[in-house]
């Protein structure tokens, strides 16, 4: 009668960028029982490409400015490279991966990002409605696991850059209605630090007002507020369990042992 | 009682790399009732990518050499942005596709090409009993289409670069149990010709002793000789109908208005 347990995983891009890490966190991945849907980045490989190809990257308030040469990047070292490097991963390690954008059984649809106040080129913006329940449901029934790029499409032909932070809790609260989904954002920290500067100082579990209070002293390093705010919003709409914290001990995270840090409401 | 049709249908670098030719193709595609798995090349893009990040492509008999960074850009190529952008115009054309490479939902297996004589580095060979039928028959059957783009895998977590002619008559061959697959190579000529300087010199039907007869005499282009080897290899195997012919035809290849070359025992 209960939901079957389903984890949904965003893997960060600084894990992507160092092989060791990324193969021990596949390894660990591999040894769970649960079916799993795993979101990526594509760290800075992105921006080593553009660079490469004499196109310097642009940022603003720590976003990719994603003209159309920049898109194209992106859909090359995210969807193809460093998808089908981690799709061949979990095939070897006897996991059915398959890996997708957006776009692949139309999984999420996206509308392109208004140009003001800033103007990012081709960036998509989802919401959990926009996310295609069926395909997914499909896939898990027959075995397979989605690996997904963060690339989405408008449905008129045009590929767009997405948030993989914002995919991941997309997918996890369009899928909670079916299933109990599990959101876990594993990167290179142990969790969400009290001080940033000790890495012992993981916070086990953060509620909601803890968060609050933790930002307004400042006490929150400023790239983990939207990772947060995206992650305490999944909470409210039906997601089960979020867990932030270190990419190897992702078999962890949904047992007694408590790694990493637990949001609750 | 009878089987369903199934086409198979490869398009080759030129249609590719031509943005109107390759649209006004998609659009041919999908108005066709009958299911399809599309198999692509990836044209002189992987080239001029390599060439840009100051790499200089090497091809050995016509085929590329393959190393670790070759490697790299030919999956970033294919299997990212050829692939995906086909996947989106596929999708805005009404067509639920979904794009693979044979290492995601371990659809193709390869083995690594000895290196002797020659070392063609990372290159897959792959044989109609290495494609695994049943996730095919999964997603026809839930109304995707699968769109390959020319990479395989070992199973062992290494990518291999795969030439997408094989690939096609591979799953054709392969599928040929379960459907009537028509096995279709669409390129920028109008068919296989008599005369190569002639374009409208299309041989409408070619028995394989012609052939022979055409290859001995030298009527036949050296580029041509590959793919109609594998091309009568298909038909001896199983495959229903092969057809060689412009890409703008497709339409008309399994029809009494006989565009293209139609190849027969």
């Amino acid at each position: 009668m209960g939901k079957q347990d389903l984890n949904i995983i965003k893997i960060g891009g600084n894990v992507i960028d160092d092989e060791t890490l990324l193969n021990h966190f596949l390894k660990q991945l591999s040894l769970l029982e649960t079916p799993f849907i795993l979101v990526h980045g594509g760290g800075k490989l992105a921006s080593r490409m553009s660079m490469q190809m004499g196109k310097i990257p642009q940022m603003i308030n720590g976003r990719r400015m994603t003209d159309a040469t920049t898109l194209d990047i992106i859909t090359m070292v995210y969807a193809g490279l460093v998808n089908k490097k981690i799709v061949a991963k979990l095939q070897a390690n006897g996991k059915n991966a398959l890996g997708l954008t957006g776009a692949d059984a139309n999984t999420i649809k996206a509308t392109k990002r208004k140009s003001t106040p800033v103007d990012y080129g081709f960036v998509g913006n989802i919401k959990p409605e926009t996310v295609s329940v069926q395909p997914f449901l499909t896939m898990l029934a027959d075995g397979l696991l989605p690996v997904i790029a963060p690339v989405t499409h408008d449905g008129n032909g045009q590929l767009l850059n997405t948030n993989a932070d914002t995919i991941a809790s997309c997918i996890a609260i369009a899928l909670s209605k079916q299933f109990n989904t599990h959101l876990f954002y594993c990167f290179e920290k142990n969790g969400v630090l009290a001080d940033p500067d000790n890495d012992l100082s993981v916070i086990p579990v953060m509620a909601f007002q803890h968060y609050q209070t933790l930002k307004q002293s400042n006490h929150i390093h400023s790239g983990m507020i939207p990772k947060l705010d995206n992650a305490f919003a999944a909470l409210d709409q039906g997601v089960h369990t979020v867990v932030i914290g270190h990419a190897s001990q992702v078999q962890h995270f949904n047992t007694s042992q408590n790694a990493g840090t637990r949001l609750v409401k």
